[in-house]
This record gives C-alpha cells, sequence and structure tokens, in this order.
C-alpha cells in the first residue's frame, strides 16, 4: 500500500499534527508514456505554511483533502516513456506520497555521482538559488560592504552568508541559539554572529558590530528582528525581503513601527523577490553554485530528519527553529 | 528694521506658532565679496517638519534659536562681488529673513522671463524634480501601467500625474477634498481621484478603479492611505516613498500591518529617495521640465500665502491639507 499525506485543515497559527491526514492507497500503475517513482527525500519549506491558507497569493492554496507538494527527489521505478529509465533520480514539485505517477514534465534528472541527492533539494536546489539569487540581484553587493542575515543559520541564511563572503563582504548572522552561532562562525564564514534571543538591545548589538550601518540586509525572519535591523541602515541600504518565518503563522496581521520613513532618510530599497522572476538565469547560477560547491567554496548544512510518518513533525520543526540549515525528509 | 524667524522650540506634534519666534535686527551690510538679498518667496515644505527634531538625519537639524532656512527667491539689493548684480533674482537654501547677506555660493540665477519666480520654487525647483526623478527613477514607468499618487494635489503629487500622463499611464490620485480631487481631473491630467476621508473602504475603492493592481505607487504622505494600497499591489509593483506627511508629527513612531510580506508575494520593491542622490542628472532634469512646461504639457499649481509674518501659518498648513499644489510665501 502507497501512503498518502493530506492537508486535513487549514492550519491557525502554528501548524500541528492535525492539520495533516495520512490515508493509503493502492500503488498506482503507470500507463504509457507514464512512470512511477518512489520518493527519496522530502523538502520542507517555510513557504509551505503560505499554501496552507485559502488566500490569492503567487502560487494557488492547497486544496483541503488533497495531497500537500513539495520538492522532491524521486526514483524511477518503472517507466513506460521513452526519455526516463527505471533507476534515474528526478527533482520535481510533487505529491506527499510514497509512489506517485507522472508523465515526466516538469521533472528534471539529478546526477547523484556530482552531489549527494538531498543537495538538489539544498544548496544546489530552490534553497542556494534563492541565497544566490536574492543577494546577487536585488543585494547587489560590493566587496567591503556588511551584510547582515536573519535565520542566518537557516536554509537559505547559512549559503548567503558564504556567497557573501565569496563576493568580498563582511557578513553578520542573527540566528537564535549559542550554538548556531558557533555553527555560523565555524562553518559557514560568517564574520560575526548575534543571539537575538539572549541580546537584550537588539539594535545596539547590532550597532556594536556594524558601525557605519548595515548595506544589505537579507531577511528570512521578518518580525522584530528586522525592526532592529531597520535602526542601523545607512545610505543606499539594500532590503532584501525573502522570507517571513516568524509572521507565517500570526493568525492576525502583525503591526510594526512603520518602515517607510527610513527608506526615505537613507535612499534605502527594500524588495521581495521569487525564484520565479529569475527564470532565465537559473541555469548559469546552478553551474555557478555547483563550481563553487565542488571547489568547496560552499559547503552544504542539512537537518536530515527520517521516515515518511515524520513529514508532518519536520516541516512544523521549521517554525520552531529545529533545523540548522536545509531540512530534508529521507524516506 | 530685519525681520527674522527663529525656531524658538523644537514643535511637539503639530507644529504651533509659539514654536517659531519673531525678532528684529539691523538690515546688514555686505563686505567685499558679499552681497545683500531681499527675500521674494519662501518655500514652505513639509521635509522642514523633520529638521525641527533634534535627530540624525540626512541633514543636520535645525538649533533651537537661531533662524529657520529654506529653499528662497532673492533679489539682489547691492552687490559687492563681481558675479552678481543689483536686480539679479536668486535661488538657494537661506535663511528665514527679510534681507540677509550671502557670498552667493551655492545660489543660482533664475530668468523671470522664462517663467515666474515662484515656479523656481515648484515646477521647475524641487517640487517639480522630486515628482520627475522619483517617477522616472525608481517608479521605472511603462505606457500602459497604473499608476497611483498620494498627496496627488500636493506640491509633488500634483507634477507626478501630469508627468505620468505624458509617459503614457493611467493615473489614479488620492486626496483629501471633493474640491481636491475634482483639481485632480480638470487641471492635473489625472484619470481618477478618490477622496481618501470620505471614502470608507480604500482599499475596496482603489481596487474598483484598479481592478488589476497598482503598478506604480507614488507616496506623499505615508499612513494608513497606504497600507490601502498595499492591499493593491500586482506582480512587481514599485513603490516610491517620497515622504510621510501624514506621521512627521507623529510623536511616537506610528504602527502599521508589516507590508513586507506583501513585497515578497508580489515581489515587489519598495524605495525612498532623496533629491541628492540624482544630482549628476538634475541639470537635465531641470531642461526637460522647462520644455514640457513652456510646451503647456504641465502646469503649475501653488497656493500663495502673503506676507513675512504669515510663513509659520503656512508651515503649519501644509500638515492641514490647505495647500492645493506648491505651497509659497510672498513677502
Amino acid at each position: 500500500m502507497n501512503k498518502v499525506i493530506l492537508l486535513n485543515q487549514r492550519p491557525e497559527g502554528l501548524p500541528v499534527e492535525s492539520d495533516f491526514k495520512f490515508i493509503e492507497e493502492e500503488i498506482p500503475v503507470p500507463k504509457t508514456g507514464e512512470i512511477l517513482l518512489k520518493t527519496l527525500y522530502v523538502s520542507v519549506d517555510p513557504y509551505l505554511r503560505g499554501r496552507m491558507k485559502d488566500v490569492k497569493s503567487y502560487i494557488a492554496p492547497f486544496k483541503l483533502g488533497e495531497p500537500i507538494q513539495s520538492a522532491l527527489i524521486t526514483e524511477v521505478i518503472t517507466s513506460s516513456n521513452d526519455k526516463f529509465k527505471e533507476g534515474d533520480f528526478l527533482l520535481g514539485y510533487l505529491d506527499w506520497k510514497e509512489y506517485q505517477i507522472s508523465t515526466g514534465e516538469g521533472l528534471t534528472k539529478v546526477d547523484p555521482e556530482a552531489a549527494s541527492l538531498s543537495s538538489y533539494l539544498g544548496i544546489l536546489g530552490a534553497t542556494g538559488l534563492t541565497a544566490y539569487m536574492g543577494l546577487k540581484e536585488i543585494g547587489l553587493p560590493k566587496p567591503g560592504e556588511t551584510v547582515i542575515v536573519s535565520g542566518a543559520a537557516g536554509a537559505v541564511g547559512n549559503v548567503v552568508g558564504q556567497i557573501a563572503k565569496i563576493m568580498g563582504c563582511r557578513v553578520i548572522g542573527l540566528a537564535g541559539s549559542d550554538e548556531k552561532i558557533e555553527l555560523l562562525k565555524s562553518k559557514f564564514q560568517y564574520d560575526e554572529g548575534i543571539n537575538y534571543k539572549t541580546t537584550k538591545d537588539l539594535a545596539a548589538a547590532i550597532k556594536e558590530v556594524c558601525p557605519e550601518g548595515v548595506n544589505i540586509y537579507f531577511d528570512n525572519v521578518g518580525g522584530e528582528v528586522s525592526d532592529a535591523v531597520y535602526e542601523n541602515l545607512t545610505y543606499k541600504s539594500r532590503i532584501i525581503v525573502c522570507g517571513a518565518v516568524a509572521l507565517y503563522n500570526d493568525v492576525e496581521p502583525a503591526l510594526a513601527p512603520r518602515v517607510e520613513w527610513r527608506l526615505v532618510v537613507h535612499s534605502a530599497t527594500m524588495s521581495g523577490f521569487l525564484l520565479h522572476d529569475y527564470s532565465n538565469q537559473l541555469p548559469a547560477a546552478v553551474q555557478q553554485l555547483t563550481k563553487w560547491f565542488k571547489e568547496g567554496k560552499i559547503t552544504q548544512s542539512e537537518t536530515i530528519v527520517k521516515g515518511f510518518d515524520q513529514i508532518p513533525n519536520a516541516f512544523i520543526g521549521l517554525f520552531e527553529g529545529k533545523n540548522n540549515g536545509k531540512m530534508v525528509v529521507e524516506i
């Protein structure tokens, strides 16, 4: 039998296990032109929380009673499609199922010799690309500039720090535990780290390590951490709004001091983005990331949770800061 | 005797007349290399409120007990400087005095034949330039796009609408009275106007006239009006934060729903700017504005208040929406 995870109800606030429903169904049989895929790795990502809300956004919401989808690494078990053969490894946005049928459309072959399979969900996948494209295209980093990153030990954040260093910047990371701060400096090339949970006056702490202000803020978290960074902007600062983990579970929109006037007095820019905006540039970006990865200039960081049954818990754990780097479920 | 206006105390909230102090002094006598200037027109602008606060910003705060400064049109009364002669008209950032001495440094000659003297404070001065540079450089308008402007009947706002029309955009203005809305459409080429004071659900009213969303938001006002516009952003919207008249008098920072996530879901950008950022481009911009003005493609709008004694009241009136277009005091 085949296990499948459905959206049982739309989460209110922090998702809980009962928002998800496990069902079993027959393992399907591919027709001509189709392939049967076995799920090997499941990417769980904060943005999925947005798709669980019933609101219009850049991507359609999940439907109640239907399977959740995310980026998966799968193996071809049987193929009735000339383009794919048994044993191929395919990356794509697919259902949370142990086994599923596909025409292969929208799926990409990945090479298990070049890198570990899970890295195609992380540093060589959407995670690494998000870090790279956001920093490069919106951050416009120049050597010697100061970059600050929230959620710095998270999936995207740890890569941002490493790439910013390659680009000659000074990099400060914000994270929520002393262990993460240690990791930022020992493994991800960060120059400084600040534990925002134990720091009383975060704005003052940032000022201490960025006395001339912050040129680039790569924000993965949102919330009050950002307000402290905004107090340290400087002339022509660039703010890259990548995500808002701190806010995705809010039932009412969070209130905060208005940021607009700070943008005026610093001639600063704040931009959101989606990877999709840069689809033309992604092939070259994958090449660049792969090159740096092979040269050992960037390293991957993963938190791997095991077992299909653990997918919902791994997802919920993202909002509790349980991951260092990319959170992946190995089936 | 010479009248002078000093900053008497730093305003708390909305400025009041007692924040200003009138004194009299001897009319000064120019030394070699100096000129004696008589003030003809005084520009009063919302940004001056910021300089009345004792906080570090892009420009130094006014000092207590010293003259306020703004952009003035002056006439040379006597000259001991070869570069200037009696009867020249000079534009510059100068003291709120009936007469003052200058070396002429930083002052620009203006031509009373080419346009009215006060227009060099308005449509051909910082006001027009702010509208043009912000719209052009941050707004990046494309023909057929929808532009919405807050404070649309104000000094900058009325010019933004006219230029956006020249650039082929559809333009919607937000203003605070039915008279202003009428003016937007009859005089400033706006396609639509919304009275934000009498409209119950402003976000819905904007949606009605912008069913496909807002491509460009030129914000002169800040505050809750902006929140309603933010609900109508679309893919790759650009928000030009030019000023925040609604907020300059706040004693405590205003709280508002966070805007960051909206920037993410729409891949939108919000930027502040100062005219100074574009100093290299200003000569060409003045030429362009002058050309449009002479061709009758843009028209000026002024509220002229008369009398040196009325300068503080004219300034205070800016925050009460008493001006249509540029507020100028004629001495």
